[in-house]
């Protein structure tokens, strides 16, 4: 490797990354590889034994990197790796980069899904290939037997020879381990592989776990703890890929729906925190079992463990009391990411495996947004980017390459179906779809679960098995947005009731009037409070996102990120329509799924990201919405369809939408009195 | 502090250290000691609350120093520290050297008994001054209160100001204390002491404790687990003062005597080292508490801990099984040196105390021995000195600052009184001292817990409360050796059956002779077999020693220094007759107690002393007596008295020694076929 390089050595170009450079004949693909910081995992060091540094060579003439690759220019199979495609297989073209050398110029491919041992693959969580650099490296090594002239204990010459092999310096080691090591040498006669974790460079590399002989697997779990639903991600570090995704209900539910009532139910009962914390590490054990039965691993082979986690579920997963973040000033017990022992916080995984929490924001903005951040990436990119949670809090972050801002707004539940008086959560028989005839205000709907409209024929057959049962906050949005759209309200929320006398689904309700979704059983209707609580809960999210423009000095954002759930069932144009999003061309409105838990696993795969995320969480200028003089203003204006002031010039490019009139707000229009304070609202 | 210093500046000179320089009027003394290395204690970072920093002016004209020190030329009292002086009180003389600045010339006295909230100050285990520095460091601050403009954590605020006020950099914390840092901080609004954990520099601060407000206390334990008995020491971190030291038996007595037979008993039992392990670690948990009732302390104020032991004793206390230990290659599970929470092994103290061992030398040489190495610092000095430790298992090393050796030798247990048919242990009612008249062969003897020799007057009657029961280690070792001065054996330990004849004291049993001690209820005697044991106990150790001489190619040692019990008990000229140790000025001959606690207590008051035994233990050559091919010559040479080839020329000046005779070894003369093989004698 350290031989000199001179322009008529072979050149090797490695893919996908593209890295290239000219080595001596006769180097390891490897050593190669290695020298050019290409990632390619080995556990054996070199011995041909654990297979994961398999490569395949691409021939042909590829004139752009003025490269002629050919098998020929590869070495032929020796007997190290001829031994090892005997026992365990080697997919056809695949080469061991450890064994096979360079002999001419290369084109090499890194393939991403390795598979050792059959692992079980599930879907990708997300399409983008994670660059690995896990902070756990599986390393073989052959210790040296004892030696009365040179009595080093074995774990000291364990120390020895991991750091003569693999550079491993002032190794510590677990000290459960510390009982166990003679007997682990000693069964392999003194091969052993030893689990290492190092986390940042300036902390000092442990020795977390070690197997007699060659171990070769090694897990980690991504999992975002959300206020309704926990998600976790099995995924091999040797490899990159998933091999197992599973949610679950958090069980915190039973103590309150929301974080708020959560946090009411610790200050109202001495217990409530201590029930709440170990609730969720109950669920989490749960999940770890879920996700390695399904994929046949045992939970003991989880070395790296990565938590994101809205503020308070951080916290009470933490087993820290969330009292403090119930009321001003909203204090963190602990912002800056955390790493120790899985164990001490009971997580059932191998002994000696290690924890990471991705940091907290803000007191409203969590390590789930530091998580999508960390996924989405505005400040990778010059384009400013709004990237935006919609839970029962919003969290929101908007910012590019220059500067990034976040903030959260309390939106409430409304956009989860509660506060609705057909409200309810997703769920078969839950209307997801609403269109309204602007002629003859008639709607059409669909509902989970039926693949026909409700004009359909045979929608009422096809919908007996789920009925209709309520509406989800998908359609929540459309309704009121096709209810503006058809002029039923005006741009001020106040459903006309002068319309009564030209529809029957405008319905009076003493002094406010309401809109007949459907006639059955259940009656769903749309009232005007329902319309209230949208406009709140829209106003909230709107003046929240304005108020980051405003910090950035931007009239307009150049492209949206719908991070969670309900980012991806709502459909941008109505979302825009209701003014919950700021004006934007809509093919930039983008739904991005579960993108916290996609950040925890980019920080489980990848150690250099939580740096990375460190580092930009304490740059991100983080704005407290209720300390801001303008936030009151710029949330009355949001009250209105789509905005009282700002103009959606993109979205009239696509949508027609209404002349602009002010009527009379009607009785409740005074949105700021409607707020009922912020910290009653506060929630995740 | 950093004002540019001229000539003319006041001249501050530090006492003891001697260390001096110039600093701008105003300086605060504790400023000037610190820029100049000299250790001051400061919980309270100079805020005059917590009275560590006490400083002493020497008034008077120092002639030598050049400088004329006078009270006028220190600032008066401040309000802050006449405040403390009121509150707290303030010895005669003393000052806040926080709050006292400099104001002419000085001479500065650190005195080293700063005395806070009257801790119990016990006896010094140690003359020696070491100085401090120490791995846990209390650190008061006063940290921001929560600011929703800047949401940082509590935690996070915490360390911020740590690291503005103290200097620390990347702190973590002990993960315990996170659901607690809220609480903590609240409860003396916003002022709280950190208990702050860094050995090496390599590795990260830990915040390992945390108070509200001004915590002024912290411990620290320095232990030396023996076979026989565990002694511990109980310091204040903060003054370096021990304020209280005990011992007590180590419990696993009732598993096995001796280390090899508690090696056996783990061999034989399948819970057998779980059992021992339980029960080294209650006893420590119990000496823990009983320092901490003697001296006052809460258990929970002790932060860190140092341990040394041999090394069976230190895997059992770690949980590791040491079957290894007893057989070829006596392979360590461990030698380096280890550090984690104190509480993963169960210790019961501060729930975030670190724990720290000392390394083993080799299978056979311990932490104990890498302990006595600390203290009396062989590798310090240029002189040749011999450091032994005499248990059932001699523990030797032999050096100078230019080169260290070490080897364990097997002397069995005839030390300690056993093996000897009228052995025992040290007590009262033993024989501890005799002489043996040349001419009649009459003995005369003291017993422990009696004042009067023998032979004097009233002696029966004294002796009669404890009676005179048997011989201890020290008597053995007279014994003999007087009665190879007086004629009575050969240089080859043979009792000379002839002076039957002239003594009724040499008593026939069949082939061999015995030699009557006291006629009474028990009849002492020393047989022929005693003789046997005192000289294969006594040869073992010489030839370790001499074996390590000829490594050094030395014929002569410079000073000798034997640490333990038992050197405390011994008269050097008699051990030097005898041929224990080899040929030295008597006056050469030291004994230093418990060193290996004594170098615990260093490492534990210094993180300094660690990296430099960490750094001599790697550096000390280990010899393996079983692998050395001279052992065998060298031990059978020394089975004689004092030995068939040295010479003693300089015990000779100070003691008339028998001319050299060979008689015939008689019987049971060959030395060497009855050393049983080293394993089985293998004890410690």
């Amino acid at each position: 490797m350290n031989a000199p390089v001179n322009s008529t050595d072979p050149l090797v170009l490695f893919m996908p990354s593209g890295k290239r450079g000219r080595f001596p004949v006769g180097t390891p693909v490897l050593d190669a590889a290695r020298s050019l910081g290409v990632y390619v995992e080995s556990v054996c060091g070199g011995r041909a034994t654990c297979g994961r540094c398999q490569i395949e060579v691409q021939e042909g003439n590829f004139a752009k990197h003025k490269i002629v690759s050919s098998l020929d220019h590869i070495s032929p199979k020796g007997p190290k790796e001829e031994r090892y495609e005997r026992v365990r297989g080697l997919p056809e073209g695949r080469r061991l980069s450890c064994s096979a050398t360079v002999q001419g110029d290369l084109v090499v491919d890194v393939p991403q899904d390795t598979v050792i041992n059959a692992q079980t693959i599930r879907k990708a969580a997300t399409d983008r290939v994670i660059e690995r650099n896990a902070a756990v490296q599986m390393c073989y090594v052959e210790v040296d037997e004892p030696d009365m002239h040179k009595p080093l204990g074995d774990l000291d010459r364990l120390k020895a020879v991991l750091a003569k092999d693999w550079g491993w310096k002032d190794l510590l080691v677990a000290p459960h381990l510390i009982p166990e090591v003679q007997k682990i040498l000693r069964k392999e006669n003194w091969a052993v592989t030893a689990a290492i974790h190092r986390d940042m460079e300036s902390s000092r590399p442990f020795i977390i776990a070690l197997y007699p002989g060659l171990k070769n697997e090694a897990y980690g779990i991504a999992c975002d703890i959300g206020s309704t639903t926990i998600a976790m991600h099995l995924v091999s570090l040797l490899s990159g890929r998933i091999v197992a995704s599973a949610g679950a209900p958090n069980p915190q539910i039973r103590f309150g729906e929301d974080v708020m009532s959560r946090v009411s139910y610790v200050m109202m009962n001495p217990d409530g925190q201590g029930a709440m914390t170990a609730a969720v590490r109950q669920a989490v054990n749960d999940l770890i079992g879920k996700v390695c039965a399904e994929s046949g691993v045992d939970r003991h082979d989880i070395f790296d463990c990565v938590f994101v986690a809205n503020p308070i579920m951080h916290h009470l997963f933490l087993g820290i009391d969330p009292t403090e973040l119930g009321q001003a000033p909203f204090a963190l017990a602990v912002s800056g990411a955390l790493q120790f022992w899985a164990h001490e916080i009971g997580i059932e995984v191998s002994r000696g495996a290690r924890l990471y929490t991705l940091p907290c924001i803000a007191g409203h903005v969590g390590a789930d947004a530091a998580g999508a951040t960390l996924s989405e990436g505005p400040y990778r990119q010059d384009r400013m980017m709004l990237l935006v949670d919609v839970g029962t809090n919003a969290e929101i972050v908007l910012g590019n390459d220059k500067h990034v801002v976040a903030a959260s707004s309390p939106t409430g539940p409304a956009f989860e179906g509660a506060e609705i008086s057909s409200g309810q959560r997703a769920a078969p028989g839950a209307i997801e779809r609403v269109r309204i005839d602007p002629e003859t205000f008639e709607p059409k709907y669909r509902v989970i679960g039926v693949d026909k409209w409700s004009d359909e024929e045979g929608f009422e057959e096809a919908a007996k098995a789920t009925g209709v049962t309520g509406i989800c906050g998908s359609a929540i949005i459309e309704v009121v947005a096709e209810m503006y759209l058809s002029g039923l309200i005006s741009e001020d929320g106040v459903i006309d009731g002068a319309l009564a006398a030209r529809t029957p689904r405008i319905i009076e309700n003493g002094r406010t009037f309401s809109y007949l979704l459907r006639d059955g059983q259940p009656r769903i209707t749309v009232t005007q409070n329902d319309i209230r609580a949208i406009q709140l809960a829209k106003a909230a999210l709107y003046a929240g996102t304005k108020l980051l423009m405003e910090k950035q000095g931007i009239e307009q954002v150049d492209t949206i990120r719908f991070a969670g759930a309900f980012g991806s069932f709502i459909d941008p144009k109505y979302a825009m329509v209701l003014g919950l999003i700021p004006d934007c061309d809509l093919a930039e409105v983008k739904a991005v799924g579960n993108a916290s838990g996609t950040g925890a696993l980019m920080a489980l795969l990848n150690r250099d990201h939580r740096r990375e995320i460190e580092h930009e969480v304490s740059k991100i200028e983080k704005i407290e919405t209720a300390l801001e003089p303008d936030f009151q203003r710029l949330f009355i204006n949001a009250m209105a369809l789509p905005n009282k002031v700002d103009a959606f010039p993109k979205l009239s490019e696509q949508v027609k939408l209404p002349p602009r009139k002010v009527m009379e707000a009607g009785a409740d229009g005074d949105g700021g009195s409607r707020r009922r304070g912020r910290e009653g609202r506060r929630r995740g």
